[in-house]
């Protein structure tokens, strides 16, 4: 009987011990939104291959992550609310929370402490311990003018423990200084323009842009000069006459720095417009073969690779940095949703919904070195995003 | 008998089970280099804390370091010609080559899979499998006007899969296109200036810069046009009229980029100096406590931390990007040899020689937040760098 169960505690033990992982690095590890499934792919970069597919993660079909500092971990932000921690090393959901009814997504602190998620409803900002994910802060977002709380948009993570998001219905962008978690201190702009509808922070965390559904041009805020308020830049830049609904508006995300240009979608014209960092003056507009959705820069800026909204969701081009033209076509497969480099460069990731499959292509000879099965694959996302601002 | 061994092999498989390191991600580790042991400690800058310390890595008189693109391994380049590969989740030495009589640094291809070594004897590069450290190329430095091998210094890696360093003694830029590694396709640049001594490329990837131990100025090749060749840059860089032996001149890894700006070590004058990365032309001098050594930007580039060479090495000088001015003077203690800032910029470790520590400062705060016993330490090295360029 002893025996017995000596024996058994020792398979338990084995076993359990032998279901460890293999030990890997996580530098080279990425994960992938499965956006009809609920689910993500954990990848890695190096052989290309699949490692693990968590599932349970809800409603994924507007879907972000952030990553922990040491990179072990994803925290994804589902369009229900949901608030997924995923251990991409174990491959398994470690916690997740519905802490809200719709949200847009989310950013970690600077370090690494604090996940923040901005919310649709109940409009505002909820902020959760990155470790166990117990709730620390609410902000609504109560309009300076008083009323009924906001739809948020545009949430960022910024240097100094801060965060700094819009007010969709008040017209406002708010700046949240969490060196004291439990007392934020915030700062309120208001009057910044109307309706900002996403925004991105540019990768030394300086300037806060907030792209206007309710005016053309973008909202600026520097960080290293709060005090001077925000400023509209690229003031011809928008619908004009045309109206477009929001949802056809481009991403913020879809804005690429690359040797001091920012190359910007249009709005409802087939061109990437380059933007000159310095003065905030477009410099150049290219034409392109679709709606430009993404535009993304390799690690070197020599090249911005574009994707396209339907109909000309099945290609993407390399614009030349310095030529500042088109200069190749590729044609991975029907439902091009987006593009991830690999963090040096050498390769890059393509999401193609619709074939239900990754392609990998080589940056340098724009050959498909692999493709990958996956469910109506969306976001692609690699952890050297860990060590980064503004993601 | 059989129970006996049966016993045995539950017990060793369990024993080899569990000395499994602790399940852990790479993104937030580094290593440190114990220059008169020999030795380097694996860190984790999330708690702070040191994880291993692996001995028998020869002369690391003078040592720096790679990433492998998962972060599992550093590869060390010793001052005695070892190259060491290191497991850094373990804690153990892998692999070690003693692949010269004296070497002075190395880089890892974009891809990951070479790892290039520059030797002073024999001059020249060697190139090895980054998997096993199997030799793969050889190439002497051999003048392009013939004669004995040159000396080999500033070696980096650059996109698209090659290598770039300088021959001290012919006064050469060497550009080396490992696509296919069995047949490198080498571009010679000769009299590109007197004696490079050292050199760095850009954080993308774009241009060379080489110090000039035989003349003012600085060497640049810029990678877009290689077809330019190399031209000279701030024709009053250098030693003017003093002369400094070569050990004194500025190591470019003293060189920062931020915010459009490179804040450049002045030669043999307590300054820094303020290059528009544009034009290469000087627009400000900082006048600073003593001969800066290593300038490091803070990543979201508003402030730059300065070291200074004996007897002003027990300081560390702020610089705030803006105002290009000191705004601030830190005394962690004897022996500042080298300062990292964590990938987000929130800490910077700084190590101290003479004191036998390292530091960590709170970058908002300027409040040393950890010190952690280390014998003699020189280098520090997060692992975010297996995710750049340059590196």
């Amino acid at each position: 009987m002893i025996r017995f169960l000596l024996y058994s505690l020792l398979f338990a033990l084995l076993g359990a011990c032998a279901s460890q992982p293999e030990l890997r690095g996580s530098n080279d590890l990425g994960v992938v939104i499965e956006r009809a499934d609920g689910a993500v792919l954990v990848v890695e970069n190096s052989g290309n291959t699949v490692l693990h597919r968590v599932e349970g993660l809800g409603d994924l079909s507007h879907a972000s992550l952030v990553y922990s500092r040491d990179g072990r971990y994803a925290y994804v932000f589902g369009r229900d609310g949901g608030l997924s921690k995923v251990d991409i090393l174990r491959g398994e959901l470690v916690t997740r929370v519905v802490q809200s009814g719709n949200s847009i997504g989310g950013a970690i602190s600077q370090d690494g402490e604090l996940i923040a998620v901005s919310n649709y409803e109940p409009g505002g900002v909820r902020v959760f311990d990155a470790d166990d994910l117990v709730p620390i802060a609410d902000i609504p977002a109560i309009p300076s003018a008083g009323g009924a709380a906001s739809k948020v948009v545009g949430l960022v993570d910024a240097p100094e423990q801060r965060f700094v998001f819009s007010l969709f219905d008040s017209d406002e962008i708010w700046l949240a200084d969490f060196e004291n978690p439990q007392d934020p201190q915030i700062t309120r702009y208001a009057e910044i323009g109307r309706a900002p509808y996403d925004a991105l922070i540019t990768a030394d965390g300086r300037y806060y842009l907030a792209g206007l559904f309710g005016e053309d041009g973008l909202a600026l805020l520097d960080l290293w000069r709060p005090e001077e308020g925000v400023r509209k830049v690229l003031e011809d830049y928008g619908r004009g006459d045309e109206k477009l609904p929001v949802y056809k508006m481009p991403h913020l995300e879809g804005f690429a720095s690359a040797s001091n240009y920012m190359f910007v979608p249009a709005v409802g014209r087939h061109e990437v417009l380059v933007i000159d960092e310095r003065g905030w003056s477009e410099v150049a507009r290219i034409p392109v073969a679709g709606q430009p959705v993404f535009v993304r820069a390799r690690p070197d800026g020599r090249e911005v690779w574009v994707n396209f909204a339907f109909p000309d969701n099945d290609r993407i081009q390399i614009i030349d940095v310095e030529e500042l033209q088109v200069v190749d076509t590729l044609r991975p497969g029907k439902g091009v949703l987006h593009m991830e480099f690999t963090p040096r460069g050498d390769d890059i990731w393509v999401s193609v919904r619709d074939d239900n499959k990754l392609v990998v292509y080589d940056t340098r000879t724009r050959e498909a070195v692999a493709e990958l099965p996956a469910r109506s694959p969306s976001g692609i996302f690699f952890t050297h995003r860990a060590g980064q601002l503004g993601f």
